[in-house]
């Protein structure tokens, strides 16, 4: 049994990872902006879980929701950054808000999680997997704001894996395509009905972050079937 | 029960697929060069299994090997592409013959192998996993003709990729970096004792393989635990 950090908990694909997780037998420090949210999933799952509120673009909660963590299950052996969010529409529509959302959701967020996660356990050993997209791998029409702050990511993380080759600390680069989820509610560039399941996207992460003794998953990258 | 072509099944990676595809109820037609190995693999894995013998770089060869297949298992729904050789040293050390041997095993190989399969299942529809190499991410000293036909596998199979758009048939490439076995005996440029095993890739391969309804892995890079 590990202690595991799940970030963007409370719905879509961090939600159906924590299910998963705890199905497997691990515990989850579940972290995210909406209270209610994560206390559904505390009541569904028990004491193999506990929520956690807090704005992930905010170096003080991120910092205080770190120490709660490691306070209600000692030092994680994994971090799985899943909180995002995401506007859509062509370039000129996006307001200042939301271009601040955006970026501090996505790359700000990203940038303060692994500050915590080196800091607690980049001595120690452990992984810090991080869900991008395939909005990293490739430019997409009424996406530029979501694809810059993808993108974004994907550069910290390939320079920060360079920075800790040689170190205890792996880091895991998750790109899955559209998954089906309240992600997409405020959208209508896409129609996600035909997106993949939060469960099956989930599935094929977690086999992936399975610990082998002589290798581990580096990059993984789902696409849905069409 | 599925029937699955697996290439260079005789050694290393390709036994280590092949007996997990056993193991996890499969129907294994092995293709490789030498009819000993794949022998010794029909002895240990029984009726689940045939070894066809074949030089993958020869079109007739290519195309009797896959018949044998279809003869034996009807039409598969996978094929595993994971034959390959591998030359190593400075650029100027390579004799014509190592170049010929280097593409011909792992580029020529690679076009053949998909062109077979997509006239056996292009319409009905499959997966084609093609087995790379972190050579096909990066260019690497002692490794220029290895890369070389590493990268020209890359740059054959993601133009297939795009070129099957809307086909049933799904390209899965797959990139591990340097795996113990036989592939190393030659070489004295790395010490493949701490590179990962067949079995733990060949794990990770597997779990990544199997079918999920609304999503399948398109990439998976695997590192060795350093």
């Amino acid at each position: 049994m590990s202690h595991i950090i799940v970030t963007g908990a409370g719905s879509g694909l961090g939600r159906a990872l924590t299910i998963g997780l705890v199905a497997r037998g691990h515990q989850v420090s579940m972290m995210g902006r909406r209270y209610q949210k994560l206390q559904e999933q505390e009541q569904l799952l028990g004491r193999a879980v506990v929520g956690i509120a807090a704005d992930l673009a905010r170096h003080e909660e991120v910092e205080m929701a770190f120490s709660a963590a490691v306070a209600w299950g000692g030092l994680p052996e994994m971090v799985i950054h899943c909180a995002g969010a995401g506007e859509f529409g062509p370039v000129g529509v996006y307001t200042t808000e939301q271009i601040r959302r955006v970026v501090e959701s996505n790359l700000i967020s990203t940038i303060l999680v692994a500050q915590q996660t080196v800091k607690l356990i980049g001595s120690k050993g452990g992984v810090l997997a991080s869900v991008l997209s395939s909005a990293a791998q490739a430019g997409k029409a009424n996406e530029s704001l979501y694809c810059a702050s993808k993108w974004g990511m994907r550069g910290f993380l390939e320079s920060l894996r360079v920075e800790l080759k040689g170190s205890r600390l792996r880091l895991v680069n998750l790109y899955p395509s559209g998954i089906r989820s309240e992600f997409w509610d405020n959208s209508d560039h896409v129609d996600s009905s035909n997106f993949m399941t939060p469960e099956d996207a989930a599935a094929y992460m977690l086999d992936a972050l399975e610990a082998r003794s002589s290798c581990h998953v580096t990059d993984l990258f789902i696409g849905r079937n069409d």
